[in-house]
């Protein structure tokens, strides 16, 4: 029997899609429309201020084409706090407004032997600030999926650990490259969601997103054993990008 | 021709999953709408009164993501039953603010090799209560069904009975270690619904799912021969989150 | 060039599943409901009247879970009647409250194998019994489409004849242990449909679908050969339960 | 580097599947759907007359099952003129009553080895017929879309050219068997639409679909290369047809 | 660890493909609808003007088939115009008729083995054109998105970079010969989209499509690695044919 990786988990993560109704909302008076957005706005404010607090932290963008209009990607310490979350959302009129195309369930999370400490991981101040993370509120975000596949040769859980943690370090080592370019949060969904892990990368050059997925590609952990999902690419919306996104001209 | 493993069978079930249609819900008068979640409450006593007397039993969760919203696992001694509680909730006005979003229809399921006496297994107390199980009403639902491959070198059902069987028992061995800490049925659903099994697991602590289903994923029997459906996770709703989660703020 | 398996083809078949749109139905005045129910009940009539002359067959159940609410089953001469049928229910009131979840077209079909005389298969009763059937009103139905293989090693359409006898014999006689417990009809549908055929089972005891589904599932022709659709599983609607399933209390 | 095989090309094909909204035509007046039905059937008049100048072709039949309702097949000598004929469906009130299910475009296809002359293959009547055909009235259509597997072992493209012809010569050998049954139009739609050939067949008896593809299905070139997508089955409509089916009883 | 091919980019793209909702259309008053495509038009009018600044480039087909009844394709400098560009297009009464069928987000794209120089290749006015091209306005348009295969021994991205390359020189020779009968536009989307890359055709004569499509599905780069996504065909739409193309009449 193959020894699992260990995992050190973090923050528990929900990354929200969702299409917007144009046509309903360009029918609602203007002034009831700006009602409605400071409504979604003090709904902002509250995660800005749980992310002060460090309680949590949050992600807002738009997303590019029509898998989607916009995206939040929220980190509690619980589950119960996500889905008070999306209950809070669904009972503003904002959400009315919404129609959901995607969500990906998951938590924070960090292969243990980034770890070469004695005591427990949740102590090392480098570690903490990993796993529960301030997320950058950079000029892009890209978000996708993935598995790890299990098909015929190319069976990354038949694969013994010293091989995979080769190929880890390997995988690694490109994405080193990108340090300062592109920032990466790791979360893990195996018994949660569809997926096994979701990828969500920042930057402020949107193309170093494609360069860094491309190269990593020839890797072989990814050219052998990653099955990918969805890939959303979105840019970021600061409460005054809210007024101005829907605003009805 | 390998013998099949046979299985000794229970209660059937039906998990049944909701997405809540909340703008429609919001334009019912508030009033209305306690009547509406009083019928609702009504209907989940009634499936408590059926545990209570031994005749039955039920699950309800909220879930995270977009999935679904709810879900409740209800188990009973007939495929009718199951027929008529479905009836039952169309009937009801809760029905009409939610849409279907998955459903699965199986039956408590052991294997027979848990089974080591001689006359019929249903007549030993500790079977009874592993195939007509009070489902635990614990803080988190995590739920997906599973078939296993018959891919080329990976057939499961052309593998000779000992091997399936050691490889079941050391699968066996790492559910074990999570005993206290996660509570599994198996449900089987071959003949009744597009998956051969389900496994609806339960625990305190939401972060046992994952560290469960990820170590039993390196198990040769999960590695090479498991092929997984969606996976659902899900907070518990009591009678009291009930009227916190459907009351419109 | 390996020789293909004949086959003696008897009615044609339409299986037609369908949802239940339970809000719409609720708006409806008790009275209307009535009278819609009493002319669905009449279009069930003709369809008795018709088995009874023995120009066709039916079989009408409700199905367990969220893939349908309803389903039936009908045999006839001609493609062009089958048409017919779905003309004049589209028709009914009945239909504008049911929504089309899945159909499938095929034709009774026995492998020639089956049929060990000199002349016209079709003139033996015994075959004619088994190609123009009345549809048993058994307690429980199952349906599951299903294609053979063409994957690698595991191609059916490139096994030599002899073997693939061999292994459907085998099949059949696991089937026949099931005598008496499980009545099956076998449809074809290539040049039809999306899948080869569809096997609908009829029992007393809805637990015996599982059992021969899955015995069968270790024979190598499934093992190795089969693909499989979804899979369906109800309850016996009769007239009179038409009344109590459709009433809205 | 395999030389492809060449092929003759001729009309512009489009296949248009569509399910009919009975609740909503229900609710038009008798008179009004009078009038709709007679727009619709000036259409086809209009298509009539475009076949007996030779400029085109056309075919009308009803679909069994819930997969479509009615389907059309149009045939035009540029892709511009399909368009047209789309916008102008677009514009009859009979198409507010429809839903669009699937379409296929394509181009009639002959390969290249059917023509054994010097010269321009167009200029020999034999090829015009079969490239610009009249599509047969016969009471049965079945259509289904097509690819050649590239599927590591049984990879069409990969494979010597000889091999290839000789793989087709024996599958054209089974299709000639059904002269005069099975008449059968070949369209070509790499670079037009998903699926690499569709497939349209014309039959007095429906049987004989099933009984040609089934017997194709051992030939090599289907059991090892062919994938198939849907098939579709139906019945002509004449224009006296058109009454009866869209009648509203 | 394989080289990875690097690549140079130009100028980021958006393909939008909508359906056109006709009934909804219709109902709304002439004059009215006379105003909505004057709003449309400017906005293309808008497109071209920035066409005519070299600060981006347009497309605008409509689409043969149930796709999609129109695509646009835009090229923009950034992501965030792509954003505005969305964002524009919803808020115009025309948006409202439109239902979202597909869309797809690139950046455009040249192999670097397509410069010999030594400087930035963006210096390079030869290079500088394609990668921020006119896009034409010939008569067809045909568009794919696609992957490179990781199945097996079918792996792209395991094969060494000498390979690659041969196999991708016998490709980019077949296209040559196509040289002024069609123009390929080649975007690439990795981290961006689900696709790797999109392949965008333009032609005078629509047949030169098929014939190129399929001449390269010979290639052993299509042949083994190649994997398809849908494929739309369409003719163009000048502002001219905007005005017949939605009058209602």
């Amino acid at each position: 029997m193959a020894e699992p990786a260990e995992t050190i988990d973090g923050w528990y993560s929900l990354h929200d899609f969702r299409t917007f109704d144009w046509a309903a909302w360009k029918r609602v008076p203007a002034e009831e429309r700006g009602q409605i957005v400071a409504e979604f706005k003090e709904m902002i404010e509250d995660w800005m201020h749980n992310e002060e607090r460090g309680e949590g932290s949050y992600a807002l963008y738009s997303i590019v084409g029509q898998k989607a209009d916009i995206m939040f990607m929220l980190l509690r310490p619980t589950m119960q706090e996500l889905n008070e979350i999306e209950n809070a959302f669904n009972q503003t009129r904002f959400a009315e407004f919404t129609i959901p195309s995607y969500s990906y369930v998951s938590v924070v999370e960090l292969g243990k032997y980034m770890y070469r400490g004695d005591g427990d991981p949740l102590d090392d101040p480098g570690i903490r600030e990993r796993v529960f993370p301030v997320l950058p509120k950079w000029e892009h975000i890209c978000f996708y999926p993935m598995d790890k596949k299990r098909e015929g040769e190319d069976n990354w859980y038949m694969t013994p650990a010293k091989e995979r943690g080769q190929m880890m370090y390997s995988h690694g080592m490109v994405g080193r490259k990108y340090a300062g370019k592109v920032k990466q949060v790791i979360t893990g969904s195996v018994g949660f969601d569809d997926w096994e892990w979701g990828v969500t990368l920042f930057a402020h050059d949107v193309l170093q997103f494609k360069k860094l997925v491309y190269e990593m590609r020839f890797d072989e952990v990814s050219a052998r054993f990653a099955d990918f999902g969805s890939f959303y690419v979105g840019n970021v919306l600061t409460l005054e990008d809210v007024d101005f996104y829907f605003k009805a001209r």
